[in-house]
């Protein structure tokens, strides 16, 4: 199959899915099917799953769980039902004892009945809110990405899972911030309320200039204040440094597109 | 030790527990510490834990987890640090292959390293919320109980678990409805929003004055209209429906009492 870069917006979850299974959707999912939640995906052998869990549990902020499949199970039943997790994602990463070793279009050749596939939230879905409540996304549905950041903030470990929480760091005009913390309050499931507002350093931010990952971003005013948002990247940072024997993966940015509404996580 | 009847209403948390654990405090918890979040308990052998956790997971009204304690674990390092989870619950109940076998005040005795622990919301927090805005509960405080009914909802199975949901009903003046949602619905971590309004018949409750659980309660007026909301009884009778090998839990209304305040646990 050819990969061409084709309208999205007016795509529903399930065109995603199936587009990319057959090979005709081969882009970033960003802006793809909007309102429809993404996730990131996370694959790893049944034997680390129940710490996994665990570990998502007590870290709900960057590890919002929106389903999990059990062992071997492929199809996400309650959130994109007649979906198939090893070929429904446009692009994957395999990780093998931490280190990448393929970047595929479908997992099938790696797929086995002790893989449990976790469906962790996304942050588009509270940016779609952030938007609509009069804050500006720079890198939104272009080829950038937002800053992220390490921070002294440690997550709650669990069995071999733990290490550092990873941010988002955005620029809110002062007069939109008490608005950003209510509407992204309202997605819980997706990362939910921020962490900090304010000056990096008092999360262990030393050069919001120096981000480690995604791209900078400088204010558009004097008066735009630091809001920072737990981050999905967490979870896959904290999994890869535990070294699994095989761990499957997104891409970053080519996410799993479900059939729910972003207003179906809306908790008020 | 000799079980007493002692003002509970001024103690904290860690005293609740403490004087459970030397055997002074043998009543039930409501009321205890108000204002402090209690939970329910349950706890497996952890070859059924991954898939209980992903069976709250994806029934989250009905099955919150406020904590896990992973195999062999018997401090609530988050929730109520300093507490052991053999001694602190006032009284609990031991089941072997669903068969209540023992009801004592310390599970030392049982205790093995492959057992794990979930800590579970529980109603009292929402329920001062409801009566903060003005709903009253009639058995709040009294040796009466909430009316608990099995439904015709049932929940989304994982493994080996998998049934009806149970509910609980409160009778809520029309005027007032509205304003149950709201305060609620702030609290997804221990049950949040009602899952029904109206007509019992609509989720397969046939008789309201015979409830599976608990007391029936008589409207106060005419003008009272039905509300439910999801049970943390649920995942008991689910779990205790698959016949596990072991299961402990918490003897009805003999709570584990947490460090965490009610509003610890609001979204907004």
């Amino acid at each position: 199959m050819i990969a061409t870069t084709m309208d999205t917006t007016t795509m529903s979850g399930k065109d995603v899915r199936m587009a990319s299974r057959s090979g005709e959707f081969a882009q970033p999912t960003s802006g793809a099917a909007p309102d429809i939640v993404q996730t990131n995906v996370a694959i790893l052998p049944k034997d680390l799953a129940f710490e996994f869990l665990v570990f998502c549990q007590r870290n709900p902020k960057p590890c919002p769980v929106i389903e999990v499949l059990e062992a071997g199970q492929t199809e996400a039943v309650l959130s994109a039902p007649g979906s198939d997790i090893r070929s429904d994602v446009p692009q994957y990463r395999v990780y093998r004892h931490g280190e990448l070793v393929d970047e595929p279009s479908d997992i099938s050749d790696y797929w086995r009945g002790d893989l449990v596939t976790f469906l962790l939230g996304c942050s588009f879905t509270f940016e779609h809110a952030l938007i609509r409540n009069g804050v500006h996304l720079p890198y939104y549905g272009t080829d950038k990405n937002v800053a992220m950041y390490k921070t002294n903030i440690m997550t709650a470990a669990a069995g071999p899972f733990g290490g550092p929480m990873v941010v988002t760091h955005r620029w809110v005009p002062r007069e939109r911030v008490v608005r950003a913390v209510q509407a992204t309050s309202r997605f819980p499931a997706v990362h939910g309320a921020p962490v900090h507002i304010g000056d990096p350093a008092e999360i262990g931010i030393e050069d919001l200039s120096k981000p480690d990952f995604g791209d900078a971003w400088d204010p558009q005013s004097d008066d735009d204040v630091s809001m920072f948002w737990a981050c999905g990247v967490t979870p896959q940072a904290v999994a890869m440094a535990s070294k699994p024997e095989l761990m499957i993966t997104h891409s970053p940015g080519y996410m799993f597109v479900t059939d729910m509404h972003d207003e179906d996580l809306a908790v008020m």
